[in-house]
């Protein structure tokens, strides 16, 4: 069912048939006049007084020691006002820095901010100017020598865990499933989850496929660069604007980068041109800090479109094998895989998540996973939508959809049989509370999509299924009564897509006024509790939550001014869908009391703040029509279709926009999105010409069904919605791809010469 | 004692002996590195993509039935976008809007703010233009024809009474103690305060002395002018720029004039270069808000030097009886007082609290007060520093001053006979609670400055005591905790005089922290609580009371977070001295568990809301040395001291600089300032060379005395100091001129032709 029919049919029962009066309803989004009205301030359009322009020198070497760095020449050019180098930054040590959604070492968040010795990967940062003008700063980024000395490349993941490999870290000597390492190696990390028997497990089944998979680097494209603003005060305080997932991370690792107290930074977060994982690392705003710090001045840095794709954290390539075992029913015996993640020049990748996530959607009764994090000469991966998960769910899915061929199962009656439910233990470990991996199966399963038969040569239909745990984290508002009723609320959750509506809408269901009512305002650091990063699609869950006690500390205020007015015990009178009830039919609505507050007492402000635990995972199920062009392996998408389980839609429109774009970004990602490396590690496809993501021309449009199984561990049943819609599409679109032209696709992207190849391939 | 001595003797003692360990100490204020280094944003500092500027035309006549404005000219100059008159603004009747400090009717603002059918004062704002650059706004105001019918005008409050008079409003119908008017009149309020039998009062006393007083206008004299930036965004939202001494009375004032609803305006309060209660109306804000809702553009208003004179609002020029008798035993028996004040072209003078104050320093067994409200063609008054209360003090204390000459009474001694304390009733009504009226006096009777006795030629000695009942009102904050163990304050009060570090340094006292370790920050409208306006002094009292509440609300969670840690039951721990103690010995100081706070659960934020009743009202006493020349009649202030009881000094810097100030202003008042009109109602003096403040040269140092008598209604025994040191000085002048040259000086200013001319009066 199309977005607009489902609308239809719902009319009237508010969307989801529950009690709700805001929630599930569609309101304009709070800050939409400003964003289509060019109003709403960016990174980039912040211009305090005497602002100058800082420029960064980025390495043109994948690999390389930094020998010496002479500064003279640009310094004494007119207009150059400092130049730094990383012994500008603090040497924090190998301290690890908690980020909300994953965790740096300091030393290396350091020395990626400004390379030390080394340089890892090219577009590396290793210098930076100030001057008065950006052109100036450029002028004389080309006046700075750096002496390198260029040393061998390893550009994936498998080379680099090849004994002999060059190794990018000298002293990573990692533990080896408690085995002391001897020697060094790019392995950053190596972990194993494990439940039941998995020799027992692969014994028992009928059926046992392995396959290996290999995914490319992919870039999370946000449309705006990377920016950061700052003023380094005379009193040691220091502002910074930028554009970020999160001010307070900002905060903690610029406090930590340029060796100030936590609270002496304030971070102004900026509108958000997009970030989907990739803007919660710093890699600007320590710089434009220092450069202020010697200057006096404030100092903007900007990056282009090649120092994003350069300089900035994409997805990991990665190599999974995965070996799957189905006994004579159908069910699942055994599942194992290796999982191999690229982390780039520093250890991080999301091999963790991957691996949490790979096995999920099913009940495993006996697993194995073995996780390794790998060093590559490329930029360090970050975050992006779902980390890990999208590559985990290529290699599993895939293997899923071969076992159902194989044994002519239907792959939504494989699913619905194997899935995981309440009470199924992760192979990682924990155990599912009430979960909707069934309900997303059989919401495809009853679409028109999946009713309607797919005929036609060269076409095929796939369907995958993905699981993302969300996260919970903390989050803090607080809200103030205005006496016209309406509600000021203050959140430190950056809006990266619409969550300042979906929690105002949680604030409005439990004051009983409508969404318009509330006014929200993204704070600073300065100006509103802590606040954990927006990503793990955790701030409708959490923030809204607090947003939730928020308004109840405003209601048990108001109870007792109630009680006031009416010369009443606050006993006798009690909050019902929002209006205040007291004795012998008193009763007062919220904008009536609110009309009074100020008149009878001291302002009624509400505080909310949370580390909720119950945050509940998600499950999405997506089912994709194709048609594969045999001449040239051009693969067109003809009609798509995605479920997911997301708890409560708050604001239904987001909930699609959410999974509309998330299965977009997974298509690009299945078809056409990669770093295209020389063999001197420069990226030679550096642009959005060249690295090339899906555009309306190339997509049909994306239906949606949402699906809501309430979490039990939120007040209105939330789970998230972000990260789950991008990690079916490129295994389901394999899926297609192997119905439609019957080869079986397993490196990413799956773009036309790759697919012309495996199909002229078979052919021979 | 200077400062500097007292410091010397306080030192070891924390300033005043108490067992406070932030409060009494000096920090540097919070913001001082952002004002000196010039990084501060005050209103005009802000500029908006896209501003436009607006200019507005004033009236050139006192008094002028407007019969019609014609805008075609202006409106056909190239770059003017929009020109607005009264009719742009809503007509919201005569409703009284509640400002915090006094009430205005809402007909009447509007009036002000753009005139409709009648212009009051020259200055009064008729139309206003907005253009792209201020120049053509400037050009378009001189081609705006107003055809005016000009009418007599009535510029003081003597003749405005007389019947006769030009009236300034036909409908002003004023209820005369309860008498039905039947004529119209300038007269816009009489009232009475009475205690006692004032006919038995005076007909015990042995001396009756009445004279009358008549004092000038005089203006704040606010170093930075009005000032406001506007823009009314496309989804009917509106921020205004400003500085002002209120961003919530701003926000209710113009959401009324421009009609939207309240919490549809934000209000951004810049910082403000003074105020002393004439920034607390409005005047630019509405008209910059319609402007920019005309244009689509954000625009800025600035006034120029003559604006501010000529169109905001002055202190009331008055006329004031009083009649004193006091018994053989020298204690007063009965007091009485007729006092009429200008309010300007609208109602709204000062008188109610004048009256209020007038008699307040003493006990007044027998007492009448009538106070009347008077308009004339001057600009409207606002309030400054304890309004009305200079003028009265001038009066009263100056017949207490020949009272004592007569009587041959030394003026502390009579003070402290027949001084107000405890339970003393005043003939308004309240009954004082815990005052230091006495010890205000004590601590001049026991100042070196006292104590010397004065020589010499036409010098002469005076002393002046003053009262100001300080106010309470609404504040809220709220302050988040930081990992350093930092605190983060956003609070809703405009600093006009070092507030922020008072505020923070409240909320450090009663966490155990530094004042430095708070980062306090003065929020927006929709970022923080209600706040009433800056002024009354009341902030530190008031907000500092809300900062106090916030403080105790962190301990509470960090209590609970401390069980946890320790696992223990939260009642097995307290909170003493800023620390957290568990049994067996355990102990977190406030910054260790800080550290943990965001490791263990949600993260702490407090909230304080109050609206407190305690405010305990102050008193000052003043002595002044003074020679004066007999044959320019100039008055050379030879020293200066003043004591006074504020309760609890919380940073006796910004006390003492209240207090200097305070005096300083009101030696201006006293000796120099006024406005001068012609006849045609025309301020001819309406600059800084022409209408003559204090400067550094005319002073000598203003030696203060702390007297602290702590406030019971408060935590921290805080009273408030910025309004009573204006009080004393006008009549400490007139009591030391009477003495060096023997003329009692019953006008203000005491300037040198009308000194010399009572000088050579007296010798006739």
């Amino acid at each position: 069912m199309s977005t607009v029919e489902r609308d239809k049919a719902k009319a009237g029962s508010n969307g989801n048939g529950k009690p709700y009066k805001v929630i599930g309803t569609r309101p304009i989004r709070h800050d939409g006049v400003d964003k289509v009205t060019g109003r709403a301030k960016y990174g980039a359009d912040i211009h305090p007084t005497g602002l100058i322009y800082g420029v960064v020198l980025r390495s043109p070497h994948a690999h390389a020691k930094i020998k010496s760095i002479d500064v003279s020449k640009a310094l004494a050019l007119p207009g150059v006002r400092a130049v730094v180098t990383h012994k500008d930054l603090r040497e924090p040590g190998d301290r690890i820095l908690e980020l909300g959604e994953g965790a740096v070492n300091l030393r290396e968040l350091s020395n990626n901010v400004l390379a030390a010795d080394k340089v890892l990967y090219k577009g590396h940062a290793v210098a930076a100017i100030a001057a008065d003008t950006i052109h100036i700063a450029e002028e004389a980024a080309g006046l700075i020598k750096v002496d390198y000395e260029i040393l061998p490349s390893v550009l994936d993941v498998e080379a680099a865990m090849n004994s002999g490999a060059p190794l990018l870290h000298a002293n990573l000597f990692t533990d080896e499933l408690g085995q002391k390492a001897t020697q060094p190696s790019n392995v950053a990390k190596h972990f194993r989850f494990e439940t039941g028997e998995i020799e027992k497990g692969f014994a028992k089944a009928k059926l046992v496929i392995e396959r290996e998979f290999r995914t490319a680097t992919v870039h999370q494209g946000y449309i705006e660069p990377h920016n950061a603003t700052a003023l380094w005060n005379a009193d040691g305080h220091i502002t910074v604007w930028t554009s970020t997932q999160g001010a307070f991370s900002v905060r903690q690792q610029v406090a930590e980068l340029v060796d100030v107290p936590i609270s002496h930074v304030k971070v102004i977060p900026m509108e958000i041109g997009g970030g989907f994982g990739g803007k919660i690392r710093v890699y600007l705003e320590p710089v434009a800090a220092i450069l202020s710090k010697r200057t006096g001045r404030p100092v903007k840095v900007l990056m282009n479109r090649a120092d994003v794709f350069e300089g900035t954290g994409p997805t990991p390539g990665s190599y999974i094998r995965v070996k799957l075992g189905v006994d004579a029913q159908g069910m699942i015996t055994a599942g194992q895989a290796y999982m191999a993640y690229e982390a780039g020049g520093y250890p991080g990748s999301p091999i963790g998540a991957g691996a949490m996530c790979i096995f999920a959607c099913y009940n495993i009764p006996n697993g194995r996973i073995d996780g390794y994090d790998v060093v590559v000469n490329k930029p360090q991966t970050s975050a992006y939508r779902a980390p890990g998960a999208t590559n985990a769910a290529f290699a599993l899915e895939t293997v899923v959809d071969e076992i159902c061929t194989q044994l002519k199962l239907d792959p939504l009656e494989f699913r619905l049989k194997n899935a995981a439910r309440e009470g199924t233990r992760r192979v990682d470990g924990p155990v599912f509370p009430r979960v909707g991996m069934i309900e997303s199966v059989e919401a495809i399963q009853s679409s028109e999509h999946w009713k309607t038969p797919l005929t036609g040569k060269n076409r095929g239909r796939g369907v995958a299924s993905g699981f993302w745990f969300n996260c919970g984290l903390k989050s803090a508002v607080s809200a103030t009564v205005n006496p016209d009723g309406n509600v000021s609320l203050v959140e430190g959750s950056t809006d990266i897509g619409g969550s300042r509506t979906g929690i105002a809408m949680q604030l409005a269901e439990t004051l009983g006024i409508a969404a318009e009512d509330v006014i929200p305002t993204v704070g600073d650091t300065d100006s509103v509790g802590y606040n954990d990063i927006t990503g793990g699609s955790r701030v409708t869950f959490a923030t809204g939550y607090a947003a939730y006690e928020a308004a109840r500390d405003i209601q048990r205020q108001m109870v007792g001014r109630a009680a006031q007015l009416w010369e009443v015990d606050p006993s006798q009178v009690t909050c019902e869908q929002g209006s205040f009830i007291g004795p012998e039919g008193k009763k007062f609505t919220f904008k009536e009391l609110a009309a009074l507050v100020n008149k009878t007492g001291e302002p009624v402000v509400g505080r909310g703040s949370v580390d909720p635990e119950g945050c509940g995972g998600a499950f999405a199920t997506h089912v994709v029509d194709v048609e594969v062009d045999p001449e040239t392996g051009k693969v067109q998408i003809l009609r798509y279709t995605a479920s997911q389980d997301v708890g409560t839609a708050i604001h239904p429109s987001y909930v699609e926009g959410q999974i509309q774009g998330g299965a977009v970004q997974g298509i690009g990602w299945g078809l056409n999105e990669e770093y295209f490396y020389d063999a001197q590690g420069t990226m030679k496809n550096a642009t959005f010409l060249d690295y090339r993501i899906p555009t309306c021309y190339d997509l049909p449009f994306i239906d949606t069904i949402i699906v809501e199984v309430p979490n039990p561990g939120h007040p209105y049943g939330v789970r998230g919605v972000g990260e789950v819609p991008i990690i079916p599409p490129p295994a389901a679109l394999a899926n297609a791809i192997a119905q439609a032209v019957g080869v079986r696709m397993t490196q990413l992207p799956m773009s036309p010469p790759r697919v012309l190849h495996e199909i002229l391939a078979k052919k021979s």
